[in-house]
């Protein structure tokens, strides 16, 4: 599985891309960011991160996409230009029929170090000794993108089988309501 | 002036095209809403904004984008989507080299109504009368997007000099500092 992390920013967006298979050897494949600066107007920003995107997906081809999935309770003067970055990351994905996995930064922190309050350090440092890198990814952001692409290889089996099991409960005919069942 | 006005949504995106010049009779050319399925999955809700939106681009060829600009101090429930469906909208535009204008719901609501805190019944009546409609356009998302059109056309000139008074700042040599004046 090939999955392009992607760490959504409108002054640094984070992209990893990770080959491998759950219990399997993981490979980076490659790992940046996009920049945008900070003085242009929003509009112009997406459309550079848009441009960015597009240019790892057409180099890189990943099966699925991994965004992390952006909170309102964050840091609010940061939150709307991460949720607006994320917007595009979706977009670009979805618009070429790839998947789209949605990661919390506590789920993907988990599944890298096995904490879900992991401070950056560990996280990077983690990502270089799975990935086998001599040192961790700098900036930070780029280490994200790279641990959100390895925390969807070692989640995608267990969301797989759960929206599974979703839609064949969809499928099934509705059990008898308590209340059928006992009324006369 | 052909503005685009775009009230931002996952659920409803508002969409309304008002042509017109300040302290001239204003015409509405279409009003609309692009709707998404609530179950459909965020990335493909994306898509089918973006989709709505370019239709509406190329239908009407306008020459400036008004979007609403999203506060993250609003409903936290409803803020992410607004913020995404608005990053598309200002995407769009900025794509095809349109102009991407910002209101804030106040100054909105203060350019048709002369509050900015009107009731959303008070926008709807004032968008009917400038625009001589039978009735408030439905839903109030889709009268939302043409209040944000009118309200552009008619803010349009006095941000125009905000922002050559704000260039010709720019350009301007920087005035002696205080300490420079001041050191031995």
């Amino acid at each position: 599985m090939r999955v392009l992390g992607v760490d959504p920013g409108l002054t640094r967006c984070g992209l990893g891309v990770v080959e491998g298979l759950p219990g399997r050897r993981l490979r980076m494949a490659d790992v940046g960011v996009v920049r945008t600066p900070a003085d242009a107007e929003v509009a112009e920003r997406l459309v550079l991160v848009e441009r960015g995107i597009e240019e790892w997906l057409d180099a890189h081809r990943p099966e699925v996409v991994a965004v992390e999935r952006v909170f309102s309770q964050h840091n609010v003067r940061t939150v709307m230009g991460t949720a607006q970055a994320s917007a595009v990351a979706m977009l670009c994905a979805a618009r070429r029929g790839l998947p789209v996995a949605l990661h919390t930064p506590s789920e993907v922190k988990a599944a890298v170090t096995g904490s879900g309050r992991a401070e950056k350090a560990q996280v990077g440092a983690m990502v270089a000794r799975l990935l086998r890198l001599d040192a961790p990814p700098r900036p930070a952001d780029a280490a994200d993108a790279l641990a959100l692409a390895i925390c969807h290889i070692w989640r995608a089996p267990a969301q797989s089988r759960l929206q599974q099991a979703w839609a064949a409960a969809r499928r099934a005919p509705a059990a008898p309501s308590p209340k059928g069942t006992t009324s006369s």
